[in-house]
């Protein structure tokens, strides 16, 4: 069973309140970290994950406001006094590296390692990374300025093998991976050997997608169908729709429907205003249009 | 009784730990609040302490390592979004300038007062900052790159008038402000009273040095003599001093000796290193140089 956790460093809004931080998270797919966005004190958060510094792989900045990212140069820099000499990749709508760049070049100038931006159009989605066992996609979302939300989503897992059958039909080793994936057998007999015969299913893929920020729209629904996790923001309750809709965020209601609408497992809402004193108000909100929903908290780990 | 109260939002070093944050303090004198540094998490930390955003006069910056000076950008824009209206001047070495510009010029468009640089050279003493009752002075220091303290001092107090007496003596009170200035009184028969039956003295006026970062010297002690209260950084213990004189910082001793060669009232030290788990090896440390030192620590307030 992949591992595929959820870390959340923080769910707060622009405005940090005692009790929520600007946005940032970590995926952990079997030991790969994949930080998604980096607000100001995510490096601090970080620490009290007990996660390794140097196990963080790409970074996936959603848009280019203050919360989601005023934390990276810090991170960048405590990453180089810690001796990392892995590069690493940020991927981020494209003015990010003209921002950093002089900050990097002040700041980090004996860095240990390589800092590559890598840019993504927030209009159109696109996989923007891949390796062995997991895809990356953008979500274009709906918000003030250019913003992207992502679709992490592993590959098809395998098919597990019965080694009993295998054992029992005499199967050559240069047939498993074709097997594993789904093939049928021809026995040294000429016997057709019907594929679930040989295995059971493979373990379903994992898929975690971060919507953020955005105002309520359905155009992103047959990006997010199915998803076992959806981060969605609420950062006002229904209460506040006006102010929700004039700066482009969502209610919970909204992100409640967006889940109902998208069919999706669970939904976690989060990117809380600053206002509310108790979040449970929009956990009730969201509840009202989808069951299976969790609230946001920092230092919350999420298995999916 | 003058308000002059320190606040510790931060004391740790370049790493942050689970105990420390980056360095960042307050000194509230009557109200008007000055911030000294700004590391990662100063806007967050600014939140503990019920102080008010619009109460933040200048800033001052000592030098430009990252732990000194990244929670800027963030608490710029939070004082922003708070409708912040007053202008606010930062006082830094040159180069914050040409690297905070192109952050405000795109995250903070929309911001609604004005953010000023003044630069100084940290290599002299001069006077930055003054107002009707406080000044700025810089201190150079000896570190890596180039860096200053800040002497902050309360102008002479007035003497405090015996109300008695002035009605005793018939004082017009045209005459008043100078004889709080410690003038003597000519009565209309020609009778010199002199100033101590006419006033006690003035309340002594208060200091405080912030003295990091910095190797251990003697070339700032002239200005820092008999201050009320020094802040000198105490990266590391006596065990690291071939680390420390490498790093240009200080031992907590060498701060203890310090503060003993200054004729300092109370010493605060801090800029703890990650190393350190407990820090009251540092505290043992100065005391084996100075009898009152205090160990700094997060959201802790000292009244001076």
């Amino acid at each position: 069973m992949g591992q595929f956790d959820l870390h959340i460093l923080g769910c707060g809004s622009a405005l940090p309140t005692r009790r929520h931080l600007p946005s940032a998270q970590i995926l952990n797919v079997r030991g790969k970290l994949f930080l998604i966005d980096c607000g100001e004190g995510t490096q601090l958060q970080f620490r009290h994950t007990k996660l390794n510094y140097n196990k963080i792989f790409d970074i996936f900045i959603s848009h280019l406001h203050g919360d989601h990212c005023f934390g990276l140069i810090g991170l960048i820099s405590t990453m180089g006094m810690l001796g990392r000499h892995a590069g690493i990749t940020i991927h981020a709508p494209k003015e990010l590296e003209m921002i950093m760049r002089p900050q990097l070049d002040f700041f980090c100038k004996e860095l240990p390692y390589e800092v590559r931006f890598i840019s993504f159009n927030p209009g159109v989605s696109e996989m923007i990374y891949e390796d062995r066992s997991l895809e990356v996609h953008t979500i274009p979302l709906k918000h003030r300025i250019p913003s992207a939300g992502f679709l992490f989503s592993e590959k098809p897992n395998e098919r597990h093998v019965l080694k009993d059958m295998l054992d029992f039909y005499k199967v050559p080793i240069r047939e498993i991976p074709g097997i594993k994936k789904g093939n049928d057998f021809m026995t040294a007999d000429g016997e057709l050997v019907s594929n679930n015969r040989l295995t059971t299913p493979a373990t379903p893929s994992k898929s975690y997608a971060y919507c953020s920020d955005t105002a309520y729209t359905e155009s992103f629904l047959p990006l997010i169908k199915g998803v076992d996790l959806l981060f969605h923001e609420a950062t006002f309750s229904e209460e506040e729709k006006e102010r929700s809709a004039s700066t482009l965020h969502s209610t919970a209601a909204q992100a409640g429907r967006i889940a109902r609408l998208a069919g999706v497992k669970r939904l976690l809402i989060g990117h809380f205003s600053a206002r509310y004193m108790n979040d449970n108000i929009l956990l009730k909100e969201a509840r009202s249009e989808f069951d299976n929903v969790l609230l946001a908290d920092e230092n919350m780990m999420i298995e999916i």
